[in-house]
């Protein structure tokens, strides 16, 4: 059984908790929370969730519960995608408007605002307050991790400075959806933590392999422009790596530093491949596919398993 | 005993509580978290979360909780007015410069989050799932609401809009506020029902008089500019009531119309009082407090039933 028919049912069911709970009567906001709905996504949250919650008791109750966590993930996560848009005065989202340019930024925040509410109401009917407090925890930490790179943006930070950002933006988000969806289908302990750091290093990879895709991405496949951190003043790992290899960091500053970096963006990518710089996040990433690999053969012998497997290999592989 | 005597120990520590879970580590977002501090504020959603918890047992276990909720209460509300901020664009909040004008946009739309976050760590810690649940449903009301206003701003409402709007956006809230304050005391559910009566009919005199002081305050003492709604194209009481006095709307809807609106705001107040809404809107606030003062009769005699209804007087009185 693969990755995919293991969580399609569940997470055809998430898509219809979505749309229930975000379906408005007032035709004005209707049009709002129905296009929230129209982007879709790859829906990775909602689905570590329900994988790790296979690994728990099958009742009716604890499925029922999965989804809901699930479903109360996903917003979330669109939350911050609403509200990133904002901040990175982004076009494009998930190959449609982005809400702010379908609606307005006022209507983004707003927008955002209600993903996060109606979020914590599926959050409360968990019946598991813990559940509720590592979800607020987790947007917690996404803001005040978003905070600093906001307040240093521009600043050229160390590799150090890079692992800590997406340990708080990406990290910790895709560990706690594994060890929410454990949570909530009552996993034991050792289960659980070995889902968690499962989460962990899949969420850095995924990360690194984000920032990666910024650069060699096909711009159509990924619904924005190529370069994209870069141009918010954003520096991902392999910018980052090129400027550490002493030979590349004149020429590459004198782009970076310009006020029309934009124009720049072929001249950079040059340097990023001479520098070895996207070899080098490649094998990041796949050090750390490695180390979630290892963390998912602790786990017991189950379908889930398998498909946790396959999905970590699949995230090397996307290229969108 | 008063009511300030009554609350300010209760608010002392909801003060404590704020600066200890929003202070933060990082030099950078300490700034914001701080800052965020700074501006203070009249402390009512708290000080109804301390008054309504009165009525119910007072064991140490319970205080605290009391502390907790009506703590992520008032974080609720500050992160709603950083938001706020950005949507009406405003330069000034509690007299001193809004988030996004000593920060930028993007750092106060997560500072919102950060404090949305905070929030509900906060009322995680209630150990009561029913909290947890009603404070999401404010968010999302509050939200809702708000949407509806922005996508339909400059079209002018009627009446009944107007208090389907104020009840999504302050009647609601303060009514929750006491019922989460009568929630985590565990009173009954009669002297429940009551003070959420209350709470509602406050909510409502509270913000048509916010909406009078708008046309009427000393713009030093309220922190911000005199006919503020309306230059954001938000149409309050008096201006409804005044448009639907045959007489004045002719006058009246050639200012409104204007691209130039903020050169007529003496003009504009000259008609509210001539055509008797700003005696109208009166009324009608004092006609909440008085039922709300018929709510707290209700109540079983006690010091904090005498501040509930010293702080409906004073919604009455208050100039800023």
């Amino acid at each position: 059984m693969g990755l995919f028919s293991l969580v399609e049912p569940g997470l055809q069911q998430v898509d219809i908790l979505l749309a229930q709970t975000l379906r408005q009567e007032n035709s004005l906001v209707a049009e709002v929370s129905d296009y929230l709905l129209l982007a879709g996504g790859k829906r990775l949250r909602p689905a570590l969730v329900l994988l790790a919650g296979q690994f728990g008791e099958g009742s009716d109750d604890k499925r029922q519960r999965l989804v809901t966590v699930a479903t109360a993930v996903e917003m979330i996560h669109m939350a911050t995608l609403v509200h990133d848009d904002i901040i990175d005065e982004a076009a494009m989202r998930r190959g449609i408007p982005a809400v702010r340019k379908q609606f307005t930024n006022p209507v983004a925040v707003l927008a955002g605002d209600f993903l996060f509410a109606n979020a914590f109401e599926l959050f409360s009917r968990s019946h598991d307050m813990a559940i509720v407090e590592l979800a607020a925890r987790v947007v917690n930490v996404m803001c005040v991790g978003e905070i600093a790179q906001n307040l240093s943006q521009g600043k050229i930070a160390s590799e150090a400075d890079y692992w800590r950002r997406i340990e708080a933006k990406t990290g910790f988000f895709l560990e706690s959806s594994c060890r929410l969806g454990a949570m909530a289908a009552g996993t034991d302990a050792r289960v659980q933590d070995a889902l968690t750091l499962y989460g962990h290093y899949i969420g850095l990879a995924y990360q690194v392999v984000d920032d990666l895709l910024d650069w060699l991405a096909n711009p159509e496949k990924l619904g924005k422009a190529v370069g994209g951190d870069l141009a918010v003043g954003i520096y991902t790992l392999p910018i980052i790596y090129a400027r550490s290899q002493g030979q590349y960091q004149a020429e590459l500053d004198q782009y970076l530093l310009s006020d029309r970096v934009v124009e720049y963006m072929a001249d950079i990518k040059r340097l990023l491949d001479a520098s070895g710089a996207l070899g080098y996040a490649r094998r990041k990433a796949e050090g750390y596919i490695d180390m979630a690999l290892h963390q998912a053969a602790q786990l017991p012998e189950h379908p889930a398993r398998s498909a946790l497997q396959e999905l970590a290999e699949f995230i090397l592989a996307r290229d969108y």
